[in-house]
Parts: structure tokens; sequence; C-alpha cells
């Protein structure tokens, strides 16, 4: 197998705030660029009580690239007047990415449990075409991102590169793409090659890294630092850059386990397994 | 949506012996015929400390059809002495499921966390193989059950449908083929066609249903009761049928919650959701 080498250095680290979620904005505006972190990924609740410009002047003023907000998307609904808080809701997103600085939105788009998927995905595309306007006003682009099958339940029904990069077709606007993110891909024996059409079609806005440990002892919160789980991930980053992206390497962990930790040393973990596992 | 009717009676109602763990080999043997159970799928902890053969006779005479033996696989592992007593395991399996007098043990496949997922596969598929004189002498089949790709770290490489349909067609055997389970599948866009595709190909060997609860909470032992989730398991259902099955729907269900039950109690539930769901 052909093996990139490890990063060269910490260029291309962003983390998600919720990452270091005990944190506020505030701690996380100094800690991610002292511990050589040059890029971040906002989670809208960071944002609460706070201006979103001037969380985005504090960050940049700090050295950081502004990567990405967190998140939209939960457009299906079982009555018209939830879908239209949903529209609602993803325009006030929108808005907070603009003022924020942030050049995306990562969409985790939704499913109602009962509905049948097929019904979810139309449900999702009209909400997605729903909010253009307001995209192509602002230059905020979203990021379709395909949900590992385990939430296809309640929280996304596009659980596929290659659903993401169908529904990116369907929409044709060059305000669309996908977020791929290796927790909810790695498995796909189709994954090379969905990333490769993505990369084709001008469609890979993004690339997120964690782990899949073995136990999960949780659904949501026992992703794994990189390096924790089974997770070849250079493997997926060397097909990431084969169609020359060239963005954030985004590490998106969420576990119960590393915010119990003191967050300074669980930082100098996720920069030490950047360099070793990514 | 063309709907099918509820199923008629319990002339095709089986129950995997797992779904009553609390119960005995022989309490189930009474019972299940008591409620109008037809069919029994046996699993291999229920036969420890017995003699297959008589366990075999007992079922059969009190009405039982033994549909199934689980289970065999977890074939692949990091040594050759490893997956030689995987293979060994399986050749044990077949004799047990010969002596009872299943026509079929359901695959497991398996898979080593950090290992490859597509060597995983080859050695899937060679374990299969190198168990096939054993399938050919006794008569007993193999079923694959693809599993949820939240099993795939550990459990089972093939997550699909599609990759145990294109397995089938690689070993081609007149002995393996696939078990569905709505528990692992509902969620894949490819599921309808790729149903089809095992009907035509001759492989569709067994069917499974439960359900899927919003929040799980345990990612293996909180399977629903049919009607308790979000799978529309009648639809599925009408997707085997179409194939020209005429097979169990095969009850399996772990859950510690239902098996904290009087399973007396559950069993009437099992029957009344069988009518209601499947």
């Amino acid at each position: 197998m052909n093996r990139l080498p490890p990063l060269p250095d910490l260029s291309r680290l962003c983390i998600h705030t919720v990452t270091t979620k005990p944190w506020s904005i505030e701690e996380i505006a100094d800690r991610y660029p002292a511990a050589g972190v040059k890029g971040i990924t906002v989670w809208r609740q960071n944002l609460e009580g706070r201006d979103p410009a001037k969380i985005g002047e504090l960050l940049r003023g700090n050295g950081l690239d502004i990567v990405s907000l967190c998140r939209g998307g939960f457009f299906p609904a079982t009555s018209e007047g939830d879908r239209q808080a949903a529209i609602d809701d993803n325009r006030k997103a929108i808005e907070e990415a603009a003022s924020l600085g942030a050049p995306l939105i990562v969409l985790v788009c939704g499913a109602v449990p009962g509905m049948p998927l097929e019904q979810a995905r139309d449900q999702i595309r009209a909400g997605i075409e729903a909010v253009l306007p307001d995209c192509e006003r602002t230059g905020v682009k979203l990021g379709i991102e395909p949900l590992h099958p385990m939430y296809a339940d309640a929280r996304s029904a596009v659980n596929t590169m290659k659903q993401a990069n169908d529904m990116c077709e369907q929409i044709g606007s060059d305000y669309v793409g996908v977020a791929a993110d290796v927790y909810h891909l790695w498995w796909d024996p189709d994954l090379q090659s969905e990333i490769a059409r993505c990369g084709e079609l001008g469609k890979l806005f993004a690339f997120h890294v964690c782990d899949w440990k073995t136990p999960t002892a949780d659904m949501l919160n026992d992703r794994g630092l990189m390096g924790e789980g089974c997770i070849d991930i250079r493997r997926i980053r060397s097909w990431v850059e084969a169609t020359g992206f060239k963005g954030f390497n985004e590490v998106e962990i969420f576990s119960s386990h590393h915010w119990a930790k003191d967050q300074n040393v669980f930082l100098e973990e996720i920069v030490k397994a950047y360099r070793q596992h990514v």
C-alpha cells in the first residue's frame, strides 16, 4: 500500500471547539494558537451570548483561520411549521457564519424516526434549496456531512459519500458540497471511489478526523482520539489529497472520557496524535 | 406505496432462542409451540451439555421446524493458528447442525479491529471455502449475514446486502447464500435492488426481523420488538417476498430490557407484534 508520510507540521491542523467542550470560546482563542493549532471550526453553542463578529475578530487576531461553523441542517419534520422553523434556523446560522467570517456551515441533515428515508432526503434537499439565496448573498457555503448509518433514525438520512455526492449533483449549486468525516465513512467499501468522485465534482469542502474505538461504549460521545481505534486515517487522507484537497484536517471528537480530563493535557494529546496518526 | 396485508397466521413465525434468553432449550421446546410458533432457530449456547440429535428430536416432536443454527463465522484473525481454530469451530458447528437437523447455519463473518476490511473479507471467503466440503457432505448450508456498519470494527467486514451478494457470487457454491436482517440493513439505499438481486441469484436463505429503537441505548442489546422502532418491516418483507421467498420470518431480538421480563409475557408480545408489524 502506498503510504503518505506524516504531516510535516501543524499548518493544516484545525480543531472543532466541541472537541474541548469544557472550554469557553475565549479560553479556546488563547489555547489553540498557543499549542500551534492553525484552524478552528466553531460550534454554535460557543457563540451564545456573544457577538459573532467580535468572536471572529478575536480568533483571527490570535492567528486562527476560521474553517467552518457547526452546525446547520435538521431539515426533515412532520409539520410544515417545523420544517419552516428549521429553514429559519439555518438562515440564522448563515447570518452567524457571515458575521463570524466562517466560509462554510457543516450540515447534519436530519431524519425523523419512522419517516421513510427517501422522504427525509426530499425534505433535506428542499430545505437546502430554500436557503440557497442566503448563501449566494453572504458567500457562505454548505457542507453536507454524511453520517454513519447508526444515525439514520434521527440524525441524518444521508449516510454515505455516494448519497451526499448524489444530492450535490441534484442541487447543482456552487454553494453546496460535502464534509467528509472518517468516523462516519471508514467502513464504506465505496469510500475511495466516492471521495474521488466528490473531488471530480469539485465538492470536497471539508475533511474531519477522529477514531472508532472497540468497543464503543456510547453511540454519541465515545469517539476516539486518532490512534485509539481502528480507522486507517492516513489511508483515507491519501484518498482525500489525491483529489487535490488542500484544506484543513479537522479534529472533531465527542468524548465524555476526554472531556473529563484537564483540557490542556488533552490538547497536547491531540497535537501528538495528529502528528502520529493523521 | 403498495402495502402487503398482515400475515394471515403464525405458520411462518420463527423465533431465535436467544430472543428468550432466560429460558433453557427444554422450556423453549414447550412454550414456543404452546404460543403457536412454528419455527425455531437454535443458538449454539442452547446446545451446551446436550446431545444435538436429541434436542432436534424434542423440537420436531413438539411440532417445531428447525430453521437454522446460530452462529458460525468469525473467520478473520491475525495468526494462522487462530484462523485454523475458527475453521475448526465452523466445522464443529456444521456437525452440530447436521445432528440437530438444521438445514442452515447463520454466519456472523467476523472482523479484527485495525485489519483492513478488504483483508478481513478475503479471510472470510477463504474460511467459508475451507468448510465447503463439510457442507457438501452433510447438506448443511451457510447464510452470510451482513451486519450493520456499526459492527464493522470487530464483528463483520460484510456490512451490506451488496457485499454479501458479491461474496456469494465469488464463492459460487449452492451451499452459500445470505441471511437478511432488517436491523442491519434497513438504512441502505440499495436494499430493495440488492434483495431483488439476491433473489435472482437464488441466494436469499433467511429473513430476520426486529426493530431499531430511538434512542438505542446499547449497541448490542437494545434491539426493539417489532413496532417499537423506525423500521418499516412490512415494506422490506414485501421486497423479500417479491423474490419468491416463502421461508420463515425469524424474530431475533437481543434486549436486556425484554430479557428482564417474564418471558411468557414477552412471548405473547412477540406474537402480537408479529401480527401487527411484520
